[in-house]
C-alpha cells in the first residue's frame, strides 16, 4: 500500500504539480459553470489521487495517511492552492481536515469508528457550526447556541451560519455552550451531531458572491431546534470546546495561508502569460510595458514575503508548538491575505474586461477570497491581538 | 402633462430620494436572488415614474424629457446611483442613455422615428457593440470590425463582446472600420443594426462574476457574419465613429462617476447602520470602535473628494464642453473609481461575514464594480492621458 | 493708497504668482541655507509688496488691508504656498494670521493699539503658546498651564512647545486655565503676554527635523514661570479661551489646506520640469515613461480632488459660518495633509538623488510638512470626530 | 588576540545588543546635535569594541576579523542597525565595507598594503565615487567620467557626487570609462585615488535634508580634474568595472536591509514605549487605542516580512553565490525600503509633535532613510529588473 513509502518533498512536488496542472486546471471552466455539478467527477478523481499513493498526505499514518509534518504539507497546500478544487481530490479540504485532525486528537473509539475513519476515507463530509449570525464571529465567547444536557443526551438550540459544507455532510461539529456560568472561555463545548436528525433545520445554502452552489461548495445556515446528541458524541470535556477551537484554527490558519499563496502564484502565472500574449499596440506587448512590469514586481515581492513567513511561522509551530506561534500565526493570518487581495487585484486589471469574466479563475478568486481577510477571524481581529501582545513585553497589563 | 412643469432641482432630489428609497431598495433581494426575472416588474415602476412626472429627466424636451442640464443630472444621477435598479427605473441607464445622447445629435429624421423615439419612451432597449475581446479595448484604433460598403448596404464581419444589454435589445450600434487606410482616428464609422437580422450571431451572454445573467442586466458576446446595415442606418458621417464614441464617452463618463458616488454613499449608509446595529461584546458597538470610525472618516473624505470634483468637472464641461474637460473627465474616471473600490471594500470588511453575503447589496458593488476601474478606459489609460496632457504643457510633444 | 483700490481675484493671482516667480522662488536657496539669515531680505520685500498693493489681502480695510472673502484669499494662498516664504513676505503666515483674526474680532481698544495695530502693519511679529508637551495637544481641554487671578494680574505657570515664530516675537497669547473647576470646554482663558517679561523663560529653539533655525522660523520651548498678564490683556472673557481657539483654528485649517495645495501644485511643477529635462538612456526622458507618467496623474488627481473640495468647504464656511462646516474642515484638514505627503513623496522619488538634496525644494517640503499631518489637529482625531459627527445621524449618541 | 575566538551567534548577539543600549543609544541626542562632532568620540568606541574582540566582525582572519557568514553577519547587522552610529563603531559601516570587500578579493599585495589594511583596523576611511549628477544612478552605463591612459597613469576627468564620506576619506574607489568602444558593461574601470591628489577637487558637502555634516557622515560632490592615478591603483582588470560594482552592490543590499530592518525594530520599540508612557486622557494611555494597536500590528506584520525573508535570500546566497540571488535580492531591496518608509511614518504619526524634533531618533530616521527607496537603485528600477527576469521565464525575449 502507497502509505508505506512515505514520499519525499523533492519528488512530491512535482508530482501533485503536474497532477495539478493537467487533471485539475482544465476542470476550472467546468467548476466555474456549477461547481456543485462538478463533484462526482471530482470524487473520482480522489481515486486517480489514491491510487498514485497521494491521499491524505496530511493524515496520520493510522489512517492510511503519509503523516506530512507541517512544513511538508505547508508545501504541498501551496500546490493544491493553485487551483479551487485541489484540496478537495487530495482529501486535505477545510473543513474536513480540520475536523480530522481534531477527532483525531480527541475522538473516543466509537467516535473514531463513526466519524474519523470514514471521513479519512473520503466517504463522508463533514462541517462545523460555530459562527452565529448573531453574534461577533470574532468572539467565540459571545456564542448563543445552548446544549442542555439531558439524562444521556445533550439537547441543543441555536442559529448557525457559515458552516460551509454542511449540504450533504454526514455531521456537524457543533459549538454549543453548556456551562454559561463558567469562566468566559470554559463555556462551550464540541458537541458531534450527525445532520440526519429533526432537530438539525437546514434552513439555506446562502447566497455568497452571487452564488449559493450546494453540496461541498456551500455556505449553510442552519437552526437548531431540540436538537438531541448524545453524550457520548461529545468531543472532549465539558467545556473545552473554546481550547479545542484554538487548536483547529492553529493549523487551519498556516493552511488557509499557504492555500492563498498557491492562489497568489496561480494568479502571477495568469497575469504573466497574459502578458506575453496581449498585444496592446502594434508589436507591443503588455508584458512590454513598464506598468505591466510593476505588477509583476509588485506581485512577486508580496508572494515572497508572505510565502517565506509562512514558512517560518511553520517551522516555529512544529518546533515550539502552535500556542507559542500564536502571534506569528495572526501576523500571517493578516499578512497573506492581504497580499492575496492585492495579487488578485493586479492580476485582474491586467486582465481587463476578461478579468471581470469567468472565462479565466481570476474573477472566481478575487470575489470568493475577499472573506480571506473575513474568515478564522478578520484581519481588524488578529491585528488587535498581536498589538496587545507585543504591548504586554512593554509593561501594558 | 407633467414634463411641461420643469421641476426645480431642490424639489427633485427629496422626491427622487424618497422613490429609491420606498420604491427601489425594497427590490434588491429580488434583484440579487435573479436580475432578470425582476424587469418587468421593473417596467411597471416605470410607469410609476411617468405618472410621477420623473421620467426621462436628462432626455430634451422634444422627446418628451425635462432636459436637465449636465450639473443638474448629475445630482439625480447620484441619488439614483444609491441602488441598481435606479437608472433603468428612471430610463436614464446606460448603455441607451449613451445611445440616446449620440442619436439625438445625429439621428436622421429616419432614424428618428425608428431608433430614437421608441428608446426615449422605454419601449425598446438598444446596446453599443464597440469592445471586441482581440484587441485592447483602450484603444479603438484597434478594432478589428470591418464593414464593406456593397451598394446600399455595409456588410460587417466582426467580435464583440462587453455589448452591454445586447441581450433583448432592439438594435445595436456597431463601430466598425469603413476606411481602413484613413487616418488612424478616422477609420471607423457607427452603424445602427437591428438585432433581428441573420448575419448578427448573439453568442452568450458572458458570465461575468459568476453571473450570466440576461435581459438588460447582461453583457453579451457578438458574432458579426455579413450583416447587412442599409447606409441610410449609418450614424453620422463615414470616418466619424471614432469622433462620435469620445462624444458619446464624455457625458457617459460624468453618469458613471456620479453613479458610482451614489453607491458609496449607499455603502456608507449601510456601514453605519450596521455600525450602531452591531453588538461586538456587552454594551459595545461597532459604531463604538475607533477601527470603524476610521472607516467611516476615510469613506467621508473619498466621498466627499469625488463628489465636490465630479460636480466641479460637470460645470466645467457644461460650460466650456467636453473637449476642454477631457483632461479633467480623465482624472475623476479614475479618482471615482478608485474612491468607489476603497469605499466598498471598507463597507464590506466592517459587515463582517454578512458583508459576502447577497444578503446586503455590498457584495454585489463588491464584485461587479470592480469594472468601474476598467470600462470606459481603464485606470492605467485614463493616467497616461492625463499625464501627457501636463506634459505637453512643460514642452513635451 | 493701495486698499481703496481692491483689486479682483482674476487680477490679482497672475500678479501675485509673478511676484512669487520671480522675486520669491529665487530666493529658496538661501532660505534653505539658512532661514534666519534671509528674514532682513524677506522684510525688505514687504516693503515691494505694500507698493504693489499687495499687504494684507486677507486683513480687514480698517486695519489696512483688502478684506478678501475667504473664498478669495483661498486662491491667494494656494497661490502663496508655492514658496514656503510667500505667506511672510504678504503678511498673513501662521501664526500672526490667527492672532491677526482673533485680535481684531476681540481686542479691547487698549489691545488693539498696543498689539493688533503694529502686527498688521508687519511691525511686530507675535506667536500662539497653546501646546504642551507633558498634554496630548489634541485634547485642549487637558491643559496644565494654569493662570492665577491676584489683584489685576494673572499669575502664569506653565509648560508651552510648539511656540512657532516666538524667537522674536513681540507678545504671545497664551491659553491656560482659570476655571479648573468649570466644564471642561469653559477652563481656559486666552491671555496676552508679553515676551520682555521675566517670567517668560525662553527655553530653546526646537531642533525640528534636523534644524533648530532662529527668528521667524522656529519652534520654541518655553517655560512659563510666575509669569504675571494685567487682566487687562485678557483676550474675550474668562473661561472662553476654548471657543476662541475654535474661532481661530477654522479659517486657519482652510488657510493651511490651501497652502498646502500650492506646495502640491508646486511640486508637481519640478517634478514635471524634471521629467522633461531628465535623460534615463539615450533619447528617453524621464517623461517617456509611463511610471513618471503614474506618478504625475496621481498627483494631479491629488490636488485636483483637494482643490475642489478645499474651495467647496471654504465657500460653505463663507456662507454658512465655521461651525457649520465644522466637519467637512476635518475632512479637508487629514485629506489634503494627506495628498500633500503623497504628492512630495512621489514628487521626491522622481528626482532620485537629487530629491534628498537642498538642490530643490522638494526635500525641505518632504521633511517639514510631515507635521501637516500632526499639527492642527492629528489625522487621526478629525478622523474620529468625523466619524462621529456622521453616526450621531445615524442614531449614535 | 580575540579573532582567535570565534564568537557564536547566539553568544554574539546579546552582547552586541547590550553594547547598542548601554554605550551607543544614550550617545544619539550627540549625535543628533552635531555627528561630526561626535566622531571623535565614536573611535574611542572603537577601541571598546577591539577590545572585547568584536571588531570586525565581517572582515576576514587574516585582516583580523572573525569572518561572519553573511547570515550570521545579517543577524548582526540587524542588531547595529537599531542605531546610526552602530556599524561605524564596530567598523563595519558603508561605504568601507563594500570597499573592504572589494579590495579583500581584488587588491594587489601593494594595494592590500597602502590600501586595505590600514582600511581595515580602522585607521583610515574610504569612499566610492560611482554616481553622476548628470547621468542616471540606476545606469552605471551611462557614466560620463573618463579615464584615459598615459604612461604608467590614468588621467580622469569627471564630475561625481552622493560620494558618501569622501571628507576625510584617505582614498576613493573611482568608476571611470577607461574602453569608451568596448561592450556597454565592459567600458568602465575602478581606480582607486588617494584623496590628496590635486586633480581631486572637492566641491562641497551636499546639503542632504538640510543638513551638509561632513567628516565620515557626509556626501561629497567632487570634481575630477585630470587627477593622475598610477596604473598600480587600478583594481582589477580593465573593462571589469561594472562585474566589481556588482559583486560590491550585492552584499551591500543585503546589509543596508538587514539595518533597516534593524531601524524598523527601534522605531517599533520607541513606538511602544512612548504608546504605554503616554496618556492621551485620563486614565487611557495611547497604548490603549485600536489606532495605535493596528499601527503596532501593522509594523509586526512590515519587520516580520521583511526579515523573514531577507534571511532567506542571505541564506540563498550563501549557497549559491549572488549572481543566482540577484533577483531575491532586488525583492528585498525595494520590499525592505518600503517596510522601513511605513514603519517609520506610522512611528513618527504615534509620536505626534514630538516625533517631529529631534528629541528621539525617529524624525532623522524619517527624513535621511527616505533615502533607502532610491540608493543602490531606486525601487523602480529593481521592479522593472524582477520583472523582466519573471516574464524571461514566460518567454518575453
Amino acid at each position: 500500500m502507497s502509505s508505506t513509502q512515505v514520499p519525499s518533498i523533492p519528488d512530491l512536488i512535482p508530482r501533485i504539480r503536474e497532477f495539478v496542472d493537467h487533471e485539475l486546471i482544465p476542470l476550472e471552466p467546468a467548476f466555474l459553470k456549477n461547481a456543485q455539478a462538478l463533484e462526482p467527477a471530482l470524487h473520482q478523481l480522489r481515486g486517480r489521487v489514491k491510487e498514485l499513493g497521494l491521499w491524505g498526505l496530511a493524515l496520520p499514518a493510522d489512517l492510511g495517511g503519509h503523516a506530512l509534518r507541517l512544513t511538508d504539507f505547508a508545501l504541498v497546500s501551496e500546490e493544491l492552492g493553485r487551483t479551487p478544487i485541489g484540496h478537495f481530490v487530495f482529501g486535505c479540504q477545510a473543513p474536513d481536515i480540520g475536523n480530522l485532525e481534531l477527532l483525531h486528537l480527541h475522538a473516543t473509539a466509537e467516535q473514531r469508528t463513526k466519524f474519523l475513519e470514514p471521513l479519512a476515507a473520503g466517504l463522508t463530509r463533514s462541517c462545523f457550526a460555530m459562527t452565529e449570525p448573531e453574534s461577533a464571529g470574532s468572539n467565540p465567547t459571545a456564542l448563543t447556541t445552548r446544549a442542555v444536557r439531558e439524562g444521556d443526551e445533550y439537547v441543543i438550540n441555536g442559529h448557525k451560519w457559515f458552516a460551509s459544507s454542511a449540504d450533504g455532510a454526514s455531521f456537524a461539529i457543533i459549538m454549543a455552550v453548556t456551562n454559561p456560568e463558567a469562566a468566559t472561555h470554559q463555556r462551550a463545548t464540541m458537541l458531534i451531531a450527525p445532520t440526519d436528525q429533526p432537530g438539525w433545520k437546514f434552513v439555506r445554502n446562502i447566497s455568497v458572491m452571487g452564488e449559493a452552489h450546494g453540496g461541498y461548495f456551500s455556505h449553510a445556515e442552519i437552526r437548531l431546534e431540540n436538537l438531541r446528541v448524545p453524550v457520548a458524541n461529545r468531543l472532549g470535556a465539558e467545556g473545552e470546546g473554546f481550547k479545542l477551537a484554538q487548536q483547529r484554527l492553529g493549523p487551519g490558519r498556516i493552511h488557509h495561508c499557504m492555500r492563498w499563496i498557491g492562489l497568489c502564484a496561480r494568479a502571477q502565472e495568469e497575469l504573466c502569460r497574459r502578458a506575453v500574449a496581449r498585444e496592446i499596440s502594434p508589436g507591443v506587448k503588455l508584458a512590454d510595458t513598464q506598468i505591466a512590469q510593476m505588477w509583476i514586481a509588485e506581485n512577486a515581492a508580496d508572494i515572497a514575503c508572505s510565502r517565506a513567513l509562512a514558512l517560518q511561522v511553520a517551522a516555529r509551530a512544529e518546533a515550539d508548538g502552535f500556542k507559542a506561534a500564536r502571534e506569528d500565526i495572526s501576523i500571517i493570518k493578516f499578512q497573506v491575505a492581504g497580499a492575496l487581495q492585492r495579487v488578485l487585484d493586479r492580476a485582474l486589471q491586467a486582465h481587463g474586461a476578461l478579468g471581470m469574466t469567468d472565462d479565466t479563475i481570476i474573477a472566481w478568486a478575487f470575489r470568493h477570497e475577499r472573506a480571506a481577510r473575513i474568515y478564522d477571524g478578520p484581519d481588524e481581529v488578529h491585528k488587535l491581538s498581536v498589538a496587545r501582545q507585543i504591548l504586554k513585553r512593554f509593561g501594558r497589563s
